[in-house]
C-alpha cells in the first residue's frame, strides 16, 4: 500500500494533547500514513501574521486528509480563529457533510435516567456549508437606537440536496429510518426548500422511512427518547446545537468524533473531535483523547484505510467495556492501543 | 376591586382541556376576572374562515390579557395557524419577552443523574419579536437546480435592548447573575449588536454579573449542569430551542408556563403553556394542565392580581409536595384547587 499524507493541525488549548495521542494509535495500527503537522493556531494572530500561509494552504489541498484538534482562544476576538481557519477550511474544500456519530460507549455513563438512553446509537448528517454560516448580512444605522443587524441563512438546493442525500443512503444502510429537523413552521423560505428537497429524495429511497421534527422538540426528544434517533438530517445550526446535545446525552462530548466531508467532490476532509480547545483544562493531561482518536478512525476509513479504523473503533470499544475511557489523557490512549487486535 | 375582562383562546388539540382547568383555577381564588371565549382554531382553517375576525380583534386588544391554550393542528400546512394566530399576537401587541421561568416543581422527576438536577430554578427571557421570525426572505430560481432560499434574522436595537433590560432587571432582582446566549463567533452581525447592547446594559446594572454562552454549549449545560442557570437572555430561534430544552431536564415541558409580554407598551399580554396542542392525546383527559395553569398565574401577576397569582403557584407546590401532579388533567387540577389556601 502507498502511504498517504495526512496534514496534521493540533490548534489550540487541549487540541495538541488530544492530537498527539490520536496519532500515536493511528501510529500503532501500521496505517501507511505520513503526517505532517501545521502550526496553524491563535499564536499566529497574537503575533499579527496570516493564519494560513499560502504554502500551507497548497500543502493542505493536496493532503489525504486533515485531522484538526481544536481551534478557540478566549484572548481572541470571538469568531476570528473560527472564521480564519475552521470555517475557512470547511468552505474551501466545499465540505458538505458534517457527519457525528453519536453513541454512547462502553463503560460510559449516561447523564440520563430514561430507560433506552443505554442504547442511544444515532448519526447526525448535518449540513456544513451554508445557512447562518454563509456570515452574509450586515449592520446598518450602526450606534444609532435605529441599529438593525441582519444576518441571512442561505440554503440552496445543491448544498442541501448533497446532504439530504448523504442521510438518505445511510439510513437505508443502517435501520431504513430517518429524520429530519427543521423549524419549518417558523423558518417558511428555508423549510420548503429543505421539505421539498426531503420529498425528491424520498423518491428515491422509498424504503426509508422518513419522519419531521421540529427542531425545538428535538432538543427534548433527545433528553426524554433519545434511543428513538438513528439517522437525522439538519442544517448548520440546528445541526451545531442538536449535535453538542446529543454528545451531552451520549455521556459527554469528549467522546464524539466529527468528520466533514465532501460527498460530491475530491478535496481531503476535515476530521476533528466535536468538543472544542478547552482552555481551562489545557496542558494539565487530563483532556479526553477519544474524541481524536475516534475522528482519526473516520479519516483512515475515508481515505482507504478501512480495516485500521475499523481496528481503532473495536478498541476504544473494547478499552470501554474494560472501564479504561477515563483517567488522564495517556492512559486512555494507552488503554486503546493496548486493546489493538494486531 | 373592578373586575379584568380575560380573553381566553382555548385553540386546538389539548388547548381546550388544560385551558378550562386554569380558568377553573383561576375562579377558586376569586380573583375579579371575567372571561371571554374566542373560537380561534384551526376549525376555522377547515372552513375556509379567516382565523381571528376583525371584530374580535377589537375584543382581544382591549382584553386585560389573553390566555391561549395551544395551537397546531397536522392537517393543516405547517406554519400557517403559528403565524397566523400565535405570532400574529406576539407581532401585534410586539410583545418582546417571552418570560420562561423552568422549576423542577416539587414531586417532578428530573430526567438527569446530576447533583444538582433537582434544584433546577431558572428563568429564560427570549426575545420574542424578532430574529428569524420576522419571516423576511424569499425564494429564488425555485423549481430549478439553481434554488436558493434567503431566510434571515432581523435584529433591532430596540427590540434586543428591550429583552435584555428587562433580563438585567429580572437578575438584579433575583440571584444578580445573568448568562446571555448567542452563537457570535458565526452570526457576527447579530452577535455584534446582541453584545453591544449587553455591555450598555451591563454598564446600568453593575451589580449583575453577567457571562456569555455559545448556544451550543448551553446545550451541553443544560444537560451536564442545569442548577447553574438562573437568569437567561437570548434571542427568538435560540430561545425557543433552549427553552424547551430547560423543560424537558425539568421534568417536562407540561409543567411550564410562559408570559409573552411588553415591558414598554400596555397591550395585552398573551399567556400560554409551552407545550404544544399534542393532537395525540387530544380528548382523553390526561393532559397535564399544570403549564396552563402557571400560565394563568402569570397572567394575574400581570394584571395586577398578584396575590391570586401567587397562591395558585403556592398551590401547585403543594400539590406537587403531595405527589399529586401527575394523573389525570381534573385529577391534577382539583389537587392544586383543594391546594389553595383561601
Ligand atoms: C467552533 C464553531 C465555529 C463550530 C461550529 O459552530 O460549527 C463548532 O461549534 C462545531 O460544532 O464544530
Ligand atoms: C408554535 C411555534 C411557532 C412557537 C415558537 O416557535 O415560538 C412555539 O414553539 C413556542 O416556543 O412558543
Amino acid at each position: 500500500m502507498t502511504s498517504k499524507r495526512v496534514a496534521v493541525i493540533p490548534g489550540d488549548g487541549i487540541g495538541p494533547e488530544v492530537t498527539s495521542e490520536a496519532i500515536a494509535v493511528v501510529e500503532a495500527t501500521g496505517a501507511p500514513v505520513e503526517f505532517e503537522e501545521f502550526g496553524i493556531n491563535s499564536g499566529r494572530w497574537h503575533r499579527g501574521e496570516d493564519l494560513i500561509g499560502e504554502e500551507e494552504l497548497e500543502r493542505l489541498d493536496t493532503s489525504a486528509g486533515i485531522l484538526l484538534g481544536a481551534v478557540g482562544d478566549p484572548a481572541v476576538p470571538s469568531g476570528v480563529l473560527e472564521r480564519d481557519i475552521l470555517l475557512r477550511l470547511r468552505f474551501r474544500y466545499d465540505l458538505g457533510v458534517n457527519l457525528r456519530p453519536v453513541r454512547l460507549l462502553p463503560g460510559a455513563r449516561s447523564p440520563l435516567r430514561a430507560a433506552n438512553a443505554e442504547s442511544v446509537d444515532m448519526v447526525f448528517v448535518r449540513e456544513n456549508t451554508e445557512g447562518p454560516y454563509a456570515g452574509t448580512g450586515g449592520s446598518f444605522r450602526v450606534d444609532t437606537p435605529d441599529e438593525l443587524a441582519l444576518q441571512d441563512s442561505v440554503n440552496t438546493r445543491r448544498a442541501v440536496t448533497r446532504a439530504v442525500r448523504y442521510a438518505f443512503e445511510l439510513a437505508a444502510a443502517r435501520r431504513g429510518h430517518l429524520t429530519w429537523i427543521h423549524k419549518t413552521n417558523v423558518l417558511t423560505h428555508a423549510g420548503r426548500l429543505w421539505a421539498k428537497v426531503v420529498e425528491e429524495q424520498h423518491q428515491r429511497f422509498p424504503q426509508v422511512e422518513v419522519a419531521y421534527q421540529h427542531a425545538d422538540a428535538t432538543c427534548i426528544h433527545l433528553v426524554q427518547d433519545p434511543g428513538r434517533f438513528d439517522v437525522a438530517v439538519t442544517d448548520n445550526l440546528f445541526g451545531d446545537l442538536v449535535t453538542d446535545l446529543g454528545g451531552a446525552v451520549a455521556g459527554g462530548i469528549g467522546f464524539l468524533p466529527s468528520a466533514n466531508i465532501a460527498p460530491d467532490n475530491q478535496h481531503p476532509g476535515l476530521f476533528e473531535p466535536v468538543h472544542g480547545s478547552a482552555p481551562d483544562i489545557a496542558g494539565l493531561g487530563v483532556a479526553n483523547p477519544t474524541g481524536s482518536i475516534l475522528s482519526a478512525a473516520l479519516l483512515l476509513r475515508e481515505i482507504g484505510f478501512e480495516e485500521q479504523a475499523t481496528a481503532i473503533e473495536k478498541a476504544v470499544n473494547a478499552a470501554g467495556t474494560a472501564g479504561r475511557l477515563s483517567g488522564k489523557t495517556r492512559e486512555i490512549s494507552s488503554a486503546v492501543v493496548e486493546h489493538l487486535d494486531r
